[in-house]
């Protein structure tokens, strides 16, 4: 009888440790039977690209954006000591060192636990993402979708 | 009978994407009829700084702060891509082609919205901030309103 | 009769300025009679670290860790205008002008009002952190104890 707990992040970095974080508590918060929703928006759109380039009709500032954004997960920078890229090579040797899951392993593993994958549409429209360029089994919409599920969440962050 | 929703973030970041961010969520929550607080603490307050310098009296640090800190929403940088300014402009232009509002007008629709925006007023000591540099209509005051409102809160955000 | 409010707060940065925020709203809440919880992960841990240097065996990614990040709450750098270092002595200046509390006082005050401090285990393992290096009284937790107390709480907060 008892409701099942909701845990919503609105994901906006493009950081790899943090999107790591965000998957971290995801995937916790499903294996604990909670019904979780990342909610991708502006940079944290990144951790969903594809890591194929599609050759795809767009304009100038979105061939700019296109360009100068990582495409997917594994190419994302750190927040911090990010050091021109060698930062997330120390952290991704450490965690191979310690078989911690890597961003799109854990990316994978939300999939699986049917962690609910938003990409905020208003600001792909911003970025000139298309959706084929996107992972496939991620659902799109804007603010209010993820307003209606924070309302009744039980934990809401934003990272 | 049933009582209102509540949302409540803490805008700390001075970056024009992160405060774009928090007030999308807040009109859109005000829209879905939630009461909905912005508390401004720390760079977040720049977002409330009025585009003209005032000549105030201050000390020297408090004068350093004032030049180094933007002056109002439109002179906020990016947390992201922010490449010297080039960024912020990149985003504007993108935003003016999609007919996407500007953080100025997203902070007059919330305040029209009636959005409460409240300023930190121990960081506005810190930071050497008087009352006459920010927008009118702004409320003033501490940590203490700030948790009386989100200890109700049905979405609590720290951005 | 009626339960005690519950914040939870996970402190993943590692800036001086946020771990502030964190503390403040951390001690408000305490005051107010919360229940209180700091979950510090990735870069918010070095909060936690004590200031003098203990000769532990490391290898030699953990020792590259352990020397780029600062050495406790009162070595950490701004997450604004850090200018090499000298927005932080800035800041503190102001801060001593204004009796307002430093970082370190705060985390102090944390531990006498019973605000749980927590280490992220897995993080403390990639980063190669040991217990002895961090300060006395903190708990040692992995992201499932987080859960069970942000899926309880009433101020949820990432910051």
């Amino acid at each position: 009888m008892s409701e099942k707990k909701r845990t919503t992040i609105v994901l906006f970095s493009g950081d790899y440790d943090k999107a790591m974080a965000a998957y971290i508590i995801a995937n916790g918060a499903a294996a604990y039977d909670h019904e979780v929703t990342i909610f991708h928006t502006f940079w944290g759109l990144n951790a969903l690209r594809k890591e194929e380039p599609l050759t795809l009709n767009k304009g100038f500032l979105e061939k700019m954006f296109a360009k100068m954004m990582p495409r997917g997960a594994d190419k994302m920078g750190l927040s911090k000591m990010n050091f021109a890229g060698m930062g997330p090579k120390m952290i991704k040797q450490v965690m191979k060192k310690h078989n911690a899951m890597t961003l799109p392993q854990l990316i994978e593993m939300a999939q699986e636990q049917e962690v609910k994958l938003i990409a905020c549409t208003m600001t792909m429209d911003l970025l000139g993402l298309h959706q084929e360029e996107l992972l496939n089994g991620v659902e799109y919409a804007g603010v209010a979708a993820y307003l209606a599920e924070a309302g009744n969440g039980n934990v809401n962050l934003f990272i």
